[in-house]
């Protein structure tokens, strides 16, 4: 469930919550801590968390830059998240002679703690509203101007909140889609090492077919440490450790970074989505999906390196395919349609208000039949360039660093301004392997869908391709380039545009001649979609909020959120769904077959293990991709497990959330303290895990 | 342009033509011989064919069983037809030593021509109504009732009217999906050799970039022989070979078979298509695809191999793709609306109609969602089970044919009727090579989506996959299966449903044990899915008839039509687009990267050949799959070209033919005879050819 921004960047949009009756229904909620539905919760369940709860649970909680959510739970900078969110970094630090992703990885010492390449932590310490700002320097401007001006005012207040960017990182979220700004100030952690991860086939036990599904049996879970100079870093604000079983019914609170969803979207949006977006993205993931499962089979090298492309692609396009049936689901839909019809309701019966909004609906149309128009060509020469290439992901954001940094911070693209070019360069200069015959597939197939989407005639794409085929191409810059080389990449990053313009290297060189063409799709689409939907929506926000008062909560941003819930199964065709499974129940499901098959130290382990404890666990949250590695909070502010996962209700999740079947999916404390002791003897973790608190919190 | 049935065997449907202002726009249409618009013609041309001139060109026009159409363009035999009508021939007589693909094939000598597996032409010889007695059959039965009485009904007039089934072949034909029943007798030819083939890269230049694209440089075009009796056939009825340039504006009629359309779809099906079948078809489709390219991609062996089922893939994709662009086109998908509008308000207009036919478009419509329900279910279980793999359809034709013919003819699945059993007989134990690591592929492809669409837990799923991984499972069947060898297809065919039982082949094992599975979701689309729209569309074509009178023709039935039109091109996006190319372009278009590179011979041979000659041309007849290797004639019945594509907008005309846009794309025979003159040397083919009409007529 790993968070990926790849259809459309500024595509958040506006407050409409999903069951027009009751704007946020039951345990329905991305909240921020500053707008917690106190009252809400406490009608619920008879008792509602406090400040001081909030904002210890708050300290605690972790966002991991690659698209992931975590917590601390040791006063030593240990961090649990999923197995997922670090099955990147684990390949990164396998071989082909040692492939700790299939073997796992156990640190018995903090000496044999392993860095993961481009991993920075992030954890919350103040939020504040720059609203007023923005929205003044916005003004009335419109198009290009509106983009230029509000991103050159969120680049300055960014780079005047952080003063120490070695320790801090300031960003301006967009909430409602622009209809409230607010500066997120975070503690980083740039050293962010792998302290154990179970093998890969413990951690996603069911593959792809039980991805999304439950009754579920996947140990997807993993420990991290943060490091400070060398040294694992003081968090003496963590959670506590609490391997008991979750008891049906019990609250639990997830906390974490829900990555996107597009609950506030008008109808039209909806309808691009549906139309437009899904019928070319759908289909160009499953083609590469095919490439890479047939790239891989019967090459164990191949299946190594390619195994968390080939999960992450998988991912993705489970996602989508349920996002889109979700919107082509009539009863669904409907409730969508109805939900607007409310707010459209409610401003037309007050007039004032009706005249200070106008018609946004009308505007954001507008704009979406204009991105309609040129999504595809969006999507190939600009958002979804490179096709998911390291190699490519690299040249593009040293040439347009290198670019950009030439240039007054108030005219550069938003992502190449002072407060984001330290991740980025992280990113760009970490070493991490490259795998070349990955890298020719990601390219060669990115150039032939480009020819195939835009016409083998069109201008541009000859402007790619010249008189070269793709698949020549790929093969010719991923042959020829050094960019896999940290040295080098790290070299041209220091050197800015001189060392870049005096490259040889052929992937620079086709990113340099080519990156015109990208600009203008990127140019574009700012001017005419994401400007003219940022002043609707500012309205529509307006109009939200004074038919609904604080119960909206805005769309999600990657940022830090809180959901309340409790555990609890649903009914799935007549038929009730327990919301726990247990130990035993892994060795009933295994065939032996792939991805059935047992990871071997759980097969022999099989008889150690007491097959009554809690494995995996379902509960009412509303969360969405991005939460994955969320701690899920019992009432005392213990933590009970992760969350990894939804059930397959949940995917509808980024446009409404159905509390009858949308459920979260967690990996229990207990099945991981069970595993950790009784197969991976991870002795020193698990006594620093259960140490007594009394002691914690000297 | 194969025209493939995959979506929906029994799904033609009614009355119902595009422009609802007039029924059949100018130049729309795919008449029947019997039903020809002469008056129509005539206004538009001011001369139309007489019947002697449909005669001889019904005389001379050759379906190949394949799913392509053809003509007879010499009094022995020789068929003109298409070069991707004869690629699988073509690849099936290839070895990894001599691979006719790519090097072309010219057989100097009769003696050289070559067998071409499983191929059958035919030729119609008398077309009859038996709507009536089909009907009576029928009565007021309904459900599994109706689609069995109907069957048994088609069986009996098929058997009894050809009494040679060594020479003869019988068809019930279902036209305005069941409005009317007419029998078409053909005369067989079952050893259909070929004769000459261009270069693979000759033949498709451009590639599937290019594919429905015109400006084009294709010379898509062949040669065939039928034989009887180990004899060149004698057909004395034959087009005149006429290589001249086709004039801008003069008319031109093609003769085939075009496979399918649904032009007389009603709303709920077209809404069906669009967001039910195409959702899952196309990115099924996608997926195989990249597993396609992946696996042959740096392997020549399969390069070679696996390129007639790539073509075949990639061309059916980019249909789809097309397909359904329309349907979300508004106002395309408006002009559809229209016309059912249009209708429907004719039909209210006349109350005595209105109480006759009801409300079949409820009808449909309640059978249509039905549909919807277990599309995916029948789709991967029965209509698509194996996905293309030749061993599954070996057996299972093996396993239903021993089953069918154990039972008395009317009890039988319609393919296994006696009509229909010689040429099921001829596929299934002619010799053809099988290439194994296609066959896994495909079958472990079948068996994983039908897992993720249907879930892993899905009982069906279980009966296919027991314990195993469906990558497993397709390594175990091919690995174990003896069905690529013809003699072991002859055997079980022969011994029936005895030799069945007692095989230990491992995919007739598989076949047999899941067939009960497969065969409930036919039983199931027979009994709710064809029956009551068969009982509507009766009714809906009643309908038509007394709206629109003789103006409607019946959709396409892969069955002989003729369309008319004329040497023109068209305006795309305010450009005119010429009608005709020149061999010259060929060379100016040329990159010398695939798909842009030239086939070596002609490369070889650009200052021998005449630059002016036109090489393909575009026309406004309406056509579509299966008419591909039709015979573009002229007004004298000579033949000029054969159609070998559409441009992009014609794969819209599925349901709607838009005169302003469409175009049939041919080959000039020009251009053929200036290629097998001076590059392939093909120098009796084209004595045979050009031999002065006198002498051929003798």
């Amino acid at each position: 469930m790993h968070v990926r921004f790849l259809s459309g960047a500024a595509a958040a949009a506006l407050a409409a919550a999903f069951l027009p009756a009751a704007p946020a229904a039951a345990e329905e909620g991305m909240w921020t801590f500053d707008a917690f539905p106190t009252e809400r919760v406490r009608q619920a369940y008879g008792w509602a968390p406090d400040r001081p709860w909030l904002d210890r649970v708050q300290a605690a909680a972790v966002r991991l830059t690659g698209g992931c959510s975590a917590s601390f739970v040791s006063p030593e900078g240990l961090v649990l998240t999923n197995h997922h969110c670090v099955v990147s970094c684990v390949q990164d630090l396998s071989t082909e002679q040692n492939d700790l992703v299939a073997a796992g990885f156990t640190a018995a010492t903090r000496g044999e703690e392993r860095q993961c390449p481009g991993q920075q932590a992030e954890v919350v310490t103040a939020i504040s509203d720059v609203t007023a700002r923005v929205q003044a320097a916005i003004g009335t401007s419109t198009g290009a101007a509106l983009a230029r001006a509000r991103d050159a005012a969120i680049a300055a207040i960014e780079s005047e909140s952080c003063t120490d960017p070695e320790r801090e990182r300031c960003q301006v979220v967009t909430l409602y889609g622009g209809g409230e700004y607010k500066l997120y100030r975070y503690r980083k952690y740039s050293d962010v090492r792998l302290a154990f991860a179970p093998e890969f086939q413990a951690a996603f036990f069911g593959g792809d077919p039980d991805n999304f599904n439950f009754p579920r049996y996947a140990l997807d879970a993993a420990f991290l440490r943060v490091y400070e100079n060398g040294r694992p870093a003081a968090t003496p604000a963590h959670l506590r450790w609490n391997p008991r079983a979750p008891q049906p019914g019990e609250p639990t609170f997830v906390v974490g970074n829900p990555g996107s969803t597009q609950r506030l979207f008008t109808q039209g949006q909806f309808a691009m989505r549906r139309d437009t977006i899904f019928p070319v993205l759908v289909p160009l993931f499953a083609e590469y999906r095919g490439r890479l499962i047939s790239a891989m089979a019967g090459d164990a090298e191949r299946t190594r390196t390619g195994a968390d492309m080939l999960f992450g692609v998988e991912n993705s396009y489970k996602v989508y395919i349920g996002q889109w049936q979700a919107l082509r689901d009539r009863e669904f839909s409907g409730r969508l349609a109805a939900a607007e019809q409310d707010l459209r309701g409610r401003v037309a019966a007050d007039p004032a208000l009706a005249g200070q909004i106008g018609d946004p609906w009308a505007e954001v149309d507008a704009a979406t039949a204009t991105y309609a128009d040129f999504y595809t060509d969006y999507l190939m020469l600009e958002a979804n360039a490179g096709f998911r290439s390291s190699l490519f992901s690299y040249a593009r954001a040293l040439v347009r660093a290198a670019a950009e940094r030439d240039k007054p911070e108030a005219e550069r693209l938003p992502g190449y301004t002072a407060s984001r070019l330290p991740l980025l360069e992280k990113q760009v200069t970490d070493a991490a392997p490259v795998y070349p015959w990955l890298e020719e597939l990601s390219l060669g197939f990115w150039l032939s869908k480009t020819r195939e989407l835009l016409g083998a005639d069109d201008p541009r794409v000859r402007e790619l391709l010249g008189r070269e085929s793709p698949e020549a191409i790929a093969a010719r810059l991923v042959g020829g380039t050094r960019l896999g080389d940290e040295a080098e990449r790290r070299r041209l990053w220091e050197g800015g545009m001189a060392a870049i313009q005096a490259s040889d290297d052929p992937l620079i060189r086709f990113v340099l001649a080519t990156d015109p063409v990208s600009r203008a799709q990127l140019d574009r689409f700012r001017a005419e979609v994401d400007a003219p939907i940022t002043a609707a929506q500012s309205r529509l926000a307006r109009a939200r909020f004074a038919a609904y008062g604080d119960s909206v909560y805005p769309d999600a941003t990657f940022t830090l959120r809180i959901s309340y819930g409790s555990v609890q199964g649903w009914t799935e065709r007549g038929q009730d769904v327990p919301p726990v499974t247990r130990i035993g129940g892994l060795f009933e499901r295994a065939t032996g077959a792939p991805p059935y098959d047992l990871a071997p130290l759980w097969a022999a382990a099989r008889d150690r293990l007491d097959q009554d404890v809690v494995f995996n666990f379902v509960s009412t949250n509303d969360i969405i991709g991005g939460n994955s590695g969320s701690p899920v909070i019992a009432r005392d502010g213990s933590v009970i497990g992760t969350a990894f996962d939804g059930n397959i209700h949940s995917i509808g999740g980024s446009y409404g959330f159905d509390p009858r079947l949308n459920r979260t999916v967690s990996v229990s404390a207990a099945a991981v303290q069970e595993a950790m002791a009784k197969i991976y003897g991870a002795d020193a973790l698990l006594a620093e895990l259960n140490r007594a608190p009394a002691r914690r919190r000297r």
